[in-house]
């Protein structure tokens, strides 16, 4: 397995909100019309888990800042639609690189990683840097960000902001943290379970394949 | 105009959780790569509102406790798909109406507005508790919920938290607030708007119709 | 068990369009790039509900014409949110009850279940056309649909245009043709999974509860 | 402008189903109660279009085989959410370079297009050569296609098939023929557009930009 936890990938996620338990224990009160003073999350856990009335824990709301992963992971988590995304463009951002210095295959692999999702296996993170220079000649050039963007590498770095609630985001750890998820997603799904408050996971525990 | 506002309508409405508005402010950063070191509301308002980017507003999630609305009500607002309702199951909680004495049409008008949503208009009112007594009495006869329920006048109350991000909170406003809507509904619309935070209120403004 | 197939239950399910197999056939093979002169139903079947790749089936789009349902039954349908509704709306069509003659409560009830859905417990259909005579009272003396409706039993009918895709189709089927589920919606679902056409009912078989 | 339409953009969009306007029309004589013997299309266009009852016309659903357009398009069509798409996964196809000789920056444009999108600026057709030729070796060496991927360029072609219904199709046409729109996207509204059904079109015209 070709990841280096802590070391390869830097991908950053921060929680930057989130909905308090309590707002799933009151919405699930109204459905059966019975209150407790205190949350009660067992009831939760049966309720949403168990009995899979996901609907109740619509109402938990995360919203994460993911910085970082490349823009092959965005393609995939872009396509789970009930999330919020609002994302860095490279329409708009690409310039950012005319700035930098030719970027070297054989010296500038860290100074490439600012940019670029790196892989660790050696013929490809050197073709990924030849991308990158390629990237910056024709940005520095005076190409515009819009025609430029056509030879981005994949494993160009993005940031974003996600909001997602919490049964979609059991679906998401569902899907993205199996063995047959693409192994940038793997480390994502793990670094948003990861940075999931404590007093809830227990709502997604069981989505979450931790074989890998 | 039927409506008897802080008389009639006794609908409860409270905020229970929200989003602050730095998340939307760091989602539109992330887009541009731009940040500030204070949240500029006036960015939010020109990239949301004015440009309708209105994704970036997504994030900003709203929770409101909604009780004493009519099924009538509830009706509509179950047709705003881009939001989430957990709400008091007739089928679950229609023996509550058992322990209760018989319905009086030209006594018990108060005590039936406890269950049903009244009109202020007498003949409807007066059918709304002969309906609730004809309820009742099927209850009480030990008619299951299930069957019961069909004879359920849709001005009954119900009960629900209602989870809506602050883009489908805007279309809520300005289709509910519109003179064109269910006067329930439009009462619901201006209790909400009530309801969100002073500080969220440039979002909203120009989508609310106050002049009704 | 109370409903009368065949006798009781007078809702009519047409199905008016839907998208031929092929159509699902084709996106999975773009996923894996290989293509097949024929349509390939063991492989649509082992992606869609085996391997549980459902987007694939979501290009099979169902239009239904429902028609005499209960509006208690449609607050149950509209909470499916992945769906289209467009509905017959009480407040513009409930005057077509001022042109009925009076309901009298043991000579009408046929008439009556023009339009209401009746139960067959003789206490619970009385007080609908108790309530149906209320109603028509209501209108005759002039009061607004708008008002009127507050008094509208629950049973009453309702029409609509429901456009579901497969995937969406068979969480519905899964959720409500379930012994847990209201009578009505138990009914509902067993008419819509008959008017599924005979080459694409492999996709749902697994789906429907038919024990009950 | 840089887009040389029928040359440059070798995108091919086929319909390749819809629904016919005859549903849209009994969804809207449902909600009035008011049929027609024959399709109102004056009454589809005022309901839908001027009178903004969009959810009328999502029982309108078109499904398109997408295909030549490049993964930087792609990353924009999958933002939106209201809509169904299956994709060639570069996860499982990519392989399908393996077999291609090298390609060279000066001789092989033509080749090379097959693959990939190209923009017809000299320099950045150049490095997408240059990029697809790496990506080639890599995978001749053997490398997988969950890590190849990393350098793939984003003018890599694929292929899919889209299904989005009327009022998610009137919102994609109005955002991305606008001028304001990545070229390619422009490009794949206006192809989108041209498969439009002729007796469908009056839905659509008022949301394409066709001014550039």
């Amino acid at each position: 397995m070709h990841i280096k936890k802590g070391k390869g990938i830097i991908m950053n996620i921060k929680l930057i909100h989130f909905t308090p338990l309590g707002v799933a224990d009151l919405a699930i009160s109204k459905c059966w019309d019975k209150k407790k003073d205190t949350i009660d999350i067992d009831r939760i856990y049966r309720v949403a888990n168990k009995n899979k009335h996901s609907s109740t824990i619509e109402h938990i709301v995360y919203s994460f800042d993911v910085d970082g992963i490349s823009r092959a992971c965005l393609q995939e988590l872009a396509r789970h639609r009930i999330a919020s995304l609002s994302v860095k463009s490279t329409r708009y951002t690409l310039k950012e690189l005319k700035d930098e210095k030719c970027f070297n295959v054989y010296s500038d692999l860290d100074r490439a990683g600012k940019y670029c999702v790196l892989t660790y296996n050696e013929i490809v993170d050197e073709q990924i840097v030849r991308s990158l220079e390629g990237l910056r000649q024709c940005l520095a050039y005076g190409v515009s960000n819009d025609i430029a963007k056509y030879c981005l590498p994949e494993s160009y770095k993005t940031s974003l902001v996600l909001t997602i609630n919490a049964r979609s985001l059991q679906n998401f750890l569902s899907l993205r943290s199996s063995k047959a998820a693409l192994w940038e997603m793997r480390e994502l799904a793990s670094a948003i379970f990861a940075k999931i408050p404590q007093k809830h996971r227990f709502l997604f525990e069981e989505f979450v394949d931790e074989t890998n």
